[in-house]
């Protein structure tokens, strides 16, 4: 069971992370997982329509974030320490994007996750995200 | 359909990658994807009996190279630009790796794929990578 | 000698990516390199008045656009299609970032730099990047 | 002062990592810092000579881990937990590899450094890599 609800979750990004609405929306959050989406305003996109490629790795990061703390609950020093991104094709004009985010690790100080991010609706990814979290001591998980 | 065999994968690696044997035999080739298991030798063991990180990271490239051929056929000039490799638990020792390698794009110029590395039997990965490989001009794939 | 002037910089970026203001200004360019300065607004900032993690990702992408720009010139095709980031340590609060970024390698297809990120007047860096563009075909640079 | 030196670092790593004499030989160590020779053998080579991406990610991650161990000493528990590595031009063939590596963050339980990796006497770098290290608890440097 997720440790946070959606509604829970989104108090605590608004509190400790003001700006994170304009990084997307909380849809699901699931077992080591969750699920974003992103409603492209104006300052998510480049000329032609396409979504940028800071607003996808705000997402991603936005993402990956949510997916930890549904697992272990609210930890605002929880850091990003790595953040690896492959742009692989231009997202859909006009598209919502979809950021599926997976835990592949949650170690009691480092947290591992990857997140693929969609244009809803289709098939193949528009980005692939690989993210570490440091996790501050203090906690009761399974070693490293 | 794979463009080649793992038979002719074999006689190609062998010809144009003569350590690869080294690196771990090809299981499988399907459509989009790559697995490759990896029987460890002295030479690819820590003290204590576990893979080293060196051993999965060639593991790693050779699995999405052969991922890569399996759908354009044999291009010897194909050459990696970009991995990134994050070490998620210490393999179990004396156990054979399974690598399982998936291209999350198949563009004219560059493919991108994710590799994700099992000891055999387990669930939770050991190691998981990205690897972009930029392939030469003269093709008739669609346009990046 | 670099291919654009700043203020040439300046009106190609906020015709091309008009948020780009949002991230960075263009403090110099030279050979195969630039500086770019945020002076953080609450935007870029998370409680506690450092700046984020997605508004360094930001100010490097633009980095490493404009010291790539000012060697080949105003192509407004290059993309991203991989970013790596390290994040060393929490950003000085209240004080302006300085991203360095600097070309590894400049090829017909693709351009690879590192951008380093410091809170202005430290020795440490806050952030470490790498960055690879693709550049769309028809320039008459040296081969890859 | 490095807390080793090169015999001190060899006789360690021989005994740690046994296949690490493949990897390269330590050239140097700094503060913060270490080069790597690698004067390549059949092992290391694809055909037309050049050094192959594997044998570079090995001399990579032993040159990050000389460095890092110059500066806390002998901790044979740190482990690798990110590397990223660009490929920028093929090695010049039946040359030696010099990798230096420099730590940009040597944090309680991280540590973040950079290698690059040249032919001997060529200016510009044939790959770039940044690479993690996590440090087993119960030292006393910085709190990260």
């Amino acid at each position: 069971m997720a440790q946070m609800s959606i509604e829970a979750m989104e108090v605590f990004l608004a509190e400790h992370f003001p700006q994170g609405k304009d990084y997307g929306r909380v849809e699901s959050i699931g077992h080591h997982s969750a699920m974003l989406r992103l409603n492209p305003a104006d300052a998510h996109l480049r000329p032609g329509g396409t979504v940028s490629g800071p607003a996808m790795m705000a997402l991603a990061d936005v993402a990956m974030y949510v997916a930890l703390l549904g697992e272990i609950g609210p930890v605002p020093l929880a850091v990003t320490t790595n953040l690896n991104i492959n742009f692989l094709q231009r997202p859909a004009p006009d598209m919502d994007l979809l950021a599926e985010a997976k835990l592949l690790k949650l170690g009691k100080r480092l947290a591992v996750g990857e997140v693929t991010i969609y244009s809803e609706g289709e098939e193949m990814p528009v980005a692939h995200v690989t993210c570490t979290y440091s996790i501050p001591p203090g906690d009761s998980r399974p070693n490293d």
